[in-house]
């Protein structure tokens, strides 16, 4: 533990990483679905594609389509070509990743895939970060996607067997978003030249797999909420803060149920997070007009809500520091038929202005 | 691209990156199934599981106790307890990963998962190398496994139904194997007092997504060979070496059928891989007397012969520089049944002995 070459300042206490060059996010897309361009944060999207299809043939396919525009779009908004991209890191909830494996392939960049449910966008932006931050890689992209229908066929029920959903179930997001993530190399070249500010991923809280033994895969935001306590209560202590030393401590898709319950348990050790508090899944839709029950959910809600709105509040300075944590449900239906409980996974992403 | 902290010694051509302080596999443990226990390489392997349901419930169930058990013997190996790894990186063949959420959630490490279908261990060991070269991490654990009954339950037919198989099929191998990754510090300490030789991650080469347009399920090592030939093709030029500056370049799963077209297809580039190549499904089974057409497949097959037998032969000094090349075939059922191709992926590894 006393060698010369550790650079264990990186380290910081059980769980995260804060980076010595934070590295910056060049930009950001976001694709959504017609319902997402409906909902309250339609007017932040780059696209909104009015086709469920997206002009494919099969719900996997229009997925993946999303996804390639994605990434198509963040590499061009960044200013960039496929080829100044040295790697990807992107998934999505579809069995064997086939949304991303067709959605990226022509663009022939070398890829980490990655699953972690909907915690993949908090994932893949961990990895990329870590890529830049120790010189593994200039420029990298962060992506995931995912589809209401694509996610209802493969999860629950195929649409046209048109079943009752309860109130506790939340609405899988059609959208894929992505970022694009480099060296901060920009500092002082854009401070005279831009009005808008950089964002830069300050750190990473990596988080563990956690089990409370729920089942109930209609009530995901509960079987969630656990595994968002431990990422967010761990990087508090990690990085020894009090929650109001963000302006936004942001969960991915854990919807009104499951916002409850993190704030319960947040409580027990101590931390309020109530007056900053925001749920991708909430945001993403009206639940009185839109009837999407406990809110949005999939790798696409949190991805698009970071990519369209928290980057756009971020950039105007209106939230200069921000913990965005993607939340995962780790069940399948061959586990949850088989009579497993539904762990659930979050990545916290230290987010900050400069 | 002239900044000061730019640190691009480290990386290699266009997928590739070579380490700056190769880490140190630490230990590698090899959990078999019994079909694989009697094959060839029985000898190799840690332990030998007779039952096929490892004492489980399902196959599902069977497959998680199997990657528990060679989390636990890796780390145990290694001299470590599960508190001295800081992050895992693991995945598996079976859709959302539930073989590896349900095998390592009661390890509570924190942990990212990984899909690169049978390339998974080229993955999980390149980022595991990442983060330990890059200071993230002291200790990190790869880990990977896939279960035959689970995999024919999952891509082709119940085992019930007892289809037959063209001989082009692969038979997946019932295995785990998990590799404690950490930073070199033993240079000195150990070189007088051990036998076997330490083995390093020297660098690795990213794989990209190959599709070369084919979709036969059957003959998946046919599908892969255009992605591992990628690969190792940039290893060679991104290193600007030649096939025999390795001892052994050695594929995860393609199989006999995969093995030629691997080879051809490297001779139309100018590199002979004839004399040094070997395949991990070609060794892990005896084809004649085990009935297993054209060889060993899954996560699982290069897994358990890179930990039991390769590490062994660069151990005792028989080998002491690899390029390991785990190769996976990226289809699901959805995408195989909507008429999709099956694209490959492959990962490089390149190990050397010290």
């Amino acid at each position: 533990m006393s060698e010369q070459n550790m650079t264990n300042n990186k380290i910081a206490g059980k769980q995260s990483i804060l980076f010595e060059n934070p590295p910056l996010i060049l930009s950001g897309s976001s694709i959504a679905g017609k319902k997402e361009g409906e909902g309250p944060l339609g007017s932040f999207f780059d696209e909104i594609e009015e086709d469920p299809m997206a002009g494919g043939k099969t719900w996997e396919d229009a997925e993946s389509r999303l996804m390639k525009r994605a990434a198509e779009k963040a590499i061009e908004k960044a200013g960039l070509t496929n080829q100044d991209i040295r790697f990807l890191i992107g998934g999505d909830l579809l069995g064997q990743l086939i949304a991303t494996s067709f959605g990226i392939v022509s663009l022939e960049i070398p890829m980490f895939g990655v699953y972690g449910a909907c915690s993949t966008m908090g994932e893949s932006m961990a990895l990329g970060a870590i890529l830049v931050d120790g010189g593994y890689a200039d420029k990298v992209i962060a992506i995931t996607s995912s589809h209401f229908a694509g996610a209802e066929k493969q999860f629950r029920f195929p649409l046209g067997y048109g079943n009752q959903r309860p109130l506790s179930a939340t609405w899988t997001v059609t959208g894929s978003g992505a970022v694009v993530i480099g060296k901060n190399e920009s500092k002082d070249k854009n401070k005279h030249k831009k009005k808008e500010k950089n964002v830069v991923i300050k750190g990473i809280t990596v988080g563990k797999i956690v089990d409370y033994g729920l089942k109930d895969s209609m009530n995901m935001g509960a079987c969630m909420a656990p595994a968002a306590y431990t990422t967010i209560s761990q990087n508090l202590k990690d990085i020894n803060q009090l929650p109001l030393y963000y302006d936004k401590i942001i969960t991915g898709d854990l919807g009104s149920v499951g916002k409850d319950i993190l704030i319960d348990l947040l409580k027990e050790d101590g931390f309020d997070i109530s007056s900053n508090f925001m749920d991708c899944g909430m945001e993403i839709f009206d639940q009185d007009s839109q009837d999407t029950h406990a809110g949005g959910s999939g790798c696409g809600c949190s991805a698009i809500t970071l990519t369209g709105y928290i980057l756009d509040k971020m950039r105007r300075g209106e939230w200069n520091r921000v913990l965005f944590v993607p939340t995962g449900s780790l069940q399948s239906t061959v586990s949850f038929n088989e009579g497993n409980s539904i762990p659930g996974i979050a990545h916290g992403i230290i987010l900050e202005t400069c």
